[in-house]
This record gives C-alpha cells, sequence and structure tokens, in this order.
C-alpha cells in the first residue's frame, strides 16, 4: 500500500499520545521504593484484564479494570492499598500529559489528513485528556472500545474508525505504541506505524507494523516519503 | 450449588497437573543467570499471545505461540536464541513431570467422577504428556482449544466440557492453577476449584474460585465435605 492513499489517522491513546510515566512516579510517591515494579504490574494486569473480559465476554469499563489491576497489582506486591491511596493513585490516570513531540505533530498531520483517537478508554476519559492538554481541538472524533462493549485487539473496535471516517479501510492508518494493538490493527487492515519508544522487541503475532520509529516526528517524516 | 451435586470433574494440563517449573531450570541450563526471569517472561508472553490472537481471530496452535512466546521472551533479554537452544527449550515442554500428588489424587476422584483434560494444549501435546507419565488411564477425555480454533478464557473452549460429557454445566467441576482460567470456567458456570500453589492474590475478573487450596490434596478434602 503506497502511504500517500492515507486520508486519515487513528491514534492510540495510553502510552502513545499520553506518557504514562507519571503514573509510576505517583506509585513512588504513595509506596516509595515500589513505585517501578507496582506501575508496571499494574499496567500489565490492566491489559491482562481487558484481554481476559473480552474473551469471557463480561466487558466492564476501561476506569473498573483499570481499578481493579491496581489493587491487584498492589496485593501482588503485599502493599496494604488504603481507599485514599487508591483514589490518589486512579487520579493520575486522568493527569496523564502527552509527550513533549504531540502536539507539534498533530498540529502538522491535521493539515493533511483527519485525525482520530481510537481507544480502550471511556469518551469521558479521553475527552478529559484531550481537553486538559489543548490536543481536543486536532482530534475529528474520539472513538472508545466502549462503544462496542470490548477492548482491542478484537476487530470490532478497529471498525470503529472506519465506520466513523467513511472510509475504505486501505485509506486509514494506525499509530499505537503496543506491538499488539498494531498486530490487531493490521490485522483488520490498517496501514500501521508503531512509536516504539523504548526499542521493545517486535511482537510475533503475525502482523508486523507497516513502520515503526522512536517517537511521533518520525511519524511525520515516514508518511511524506 | 452442592458439590455433591458434580459428576465430572475437568482439569487444566499446564501448571495444574503438571509441574511447569522444570522448563525455568531448563532456561537456567541454556542460559545461566537469566532461567527465572526467561522462564517468567516465557510464560506471560505464551499467555498473552494466546489471548492476543484469540481476540484478533487469528488463531494458532499452542506449539507455535509459545515457540514465538519463546523468541519474543529471548529477545527481550538481550539473549541470542540458537536454533539448538530452541530447540532444547521446547522440547522441556514436552517432558513436563506432573505434581507429586497429582497420580494418587486422580486415582481417588476417578473412583468417584469421569475426568478430562480441558487445555490450550493440543491433543498431541496433551496425550504425549498424559502418557509419559502414566495419567492416561485415569481421564475419559482428553480436550483441547484447538478443536475450537480459540483458547481460554473464550467460553466456546469450556464448552467443550459440557459437550463431551453429555451433562448439565452444573454438574461439572473445573480446576486449574491460573485464577483467570477458573474466572473464565466459573463465568461459564461451572463449579471451580483453584490450585493456588504459590498463594497468589485472588484475580478480579468478577468470579472467584468457588474453593481454593494449595493442592490437589485439598480438592478431594473438598469434596468430601
Amino acid at each position: 500500500m503506497k502511504m500517500r492513499a492515507l486520508k486519515a489517522l487513528a491514534f492510540d491513546a495510553f502510552g502513545t499520545l499520553f506518557d504514562v510515566h507519571s503514573v509510576e512516579e505517583a506509585c513512588e510517591a504513595v509506596f516509595p521504593g515500589h513505585g517501578a515494579e507496582l506501575g508496571r504490574r499494574w499496567r500489565q494486569k490492566q491489559l491482562e484484564y481487558t484481554w481476559l473480559r473480552s474473551l469471557m465476554g463480561r466487558y466492564a469499563s476501561f476506569e473498573q479494570v483499570t481499578d481493579e489491576a491496581l489493587r491487584y497489582a498492589a496485593a501482588s506486591l503485599g502493599l496494604e492499598l488504603s481507599s485514599e491511596s487508591r483514589a490518589r493513585l486512579l487520579q493520575a490516570y486522568r493527569a496523564l500529559q502527552p509527550f513533549p513531540e504531540v502536539s507539534e505533530v498533530l498540529h502538522q498531520l491535521a493539515a493533511t489528513y483527519t485525525l482520530v483517537v481510537l481507544s480502550n478508554g471511556t469518551a469521558v476519559q479521553l475527552h478529559t485528556l484531550l481537553r486538559r492538554s489543548g490536543l481536543d481541538g486536532y482530534m475529528t472524533r474520539v472513538l472508545s472500545a466502549d462503544e462496542v462493549g470490548i477492548f482491542k485487539p478484537h476487530p470490532r473496535v478497529y471498525a470503529l474508525a472506519e465506520e466513523a471516517l467513511q472510509l475504505p479501510r486501505g485509506e486509514i492508518g494506525f499509530v499505537s505504541a503496543n506491538g499488539w494493538d498494531v498486530a490487531g490493527a493490521a490485522a483488520y487492515g490498517y496501514w500501521t506505524f508503531r512509536v516504539n519508544r523504548q526499542q521493545m522487541p517486535e511482537e510475533l503475532l503475525g502482523f508486523p507494523a507497516a513502520a515503526v520509529g522512536t517517537s511521533l516526528t518520525e511519524l511525520v517524516r515516514v508518511l511524506q516519503t
């Protein structure tokens, strides 16, 4: 597929537009010495629960899953989670900052492409994050897995972008920091770009990214060539 | 549900009947100093890939997923995996030993219940393991996710036991070491027992085990009360 055929770009939110590193800092503030490991386990369990609930056919909102994952992660480290600490840590997810290049990159891309967000987060979560960081003006639509009651990488979630944009899937690019999310979107038929900031190995799910870069700035470069 | 209503028991295989600890030992033999971490990442990625491929609708056999997960796990640790090492580590999965109490427990339970295996592993993998460890005589049926082309915890996998046993689901008990597997079976409607050997926290997926013990010996005790 030629990239010049793309008319729209759909962006994942957590870890792609928004830096989840501050969540680890909040974990460290609440549980000194355990921040990195608690943050890692929390994120891992959050993803697991989205996949497991989706497979079980027992959807719950990303907020609920995030809360349950935090409680599991704390328990797995033997940490006593007070209701105050729990509220404080969940609040960290509502106050995420975008990566430094995001605003400028979206500004450039918006001149050529229709931009949308396509995320596991709920519409309320996503709108709040976009508004707080001044990115809401760039996004034509905010698409949430919550609308279809199942999480990524189920094809029904990726279909939301095709439906909302009223474009054939070959004209849509999907951008995510998560290799498995890229695989899901590529399996669906989108052109894909992986922001691989930590230079993790490629996920072996049969659907590698069409292009990879270490920041969203490289996405602009890739789309111009 | 009264437990005396149970007529059959379905057992998960990996980590439940068969001890996967020897895989870690094989990892340590091949990559000294990295065995525990490689084993942990391999197992984690193996599960992830079963869930992700199932959600994507891109099933591949448990053997293939296990191989791909190994390659990812080794790469994530910066370990060079030769084809010889790869073959040796995959072989470790074919040579798993049952936990020490398994044979005696199955012997006792077989007097009262119809016993089956219900696993993500392929029929060939499972039959090989059962035969090598002399447990095949206790199992009426070996049921594999491979038959339905999707992995646990999708309800279609748990349905295999109900169909094979020709019993209402309320008369079937399901036994697993994995909290998420127990959640999937409980959501489907089976009575559940979790063998929680490492005393991990309960998974927060809305479907806790009906009973929990630290070995299968406790399952016998629970069923007798």
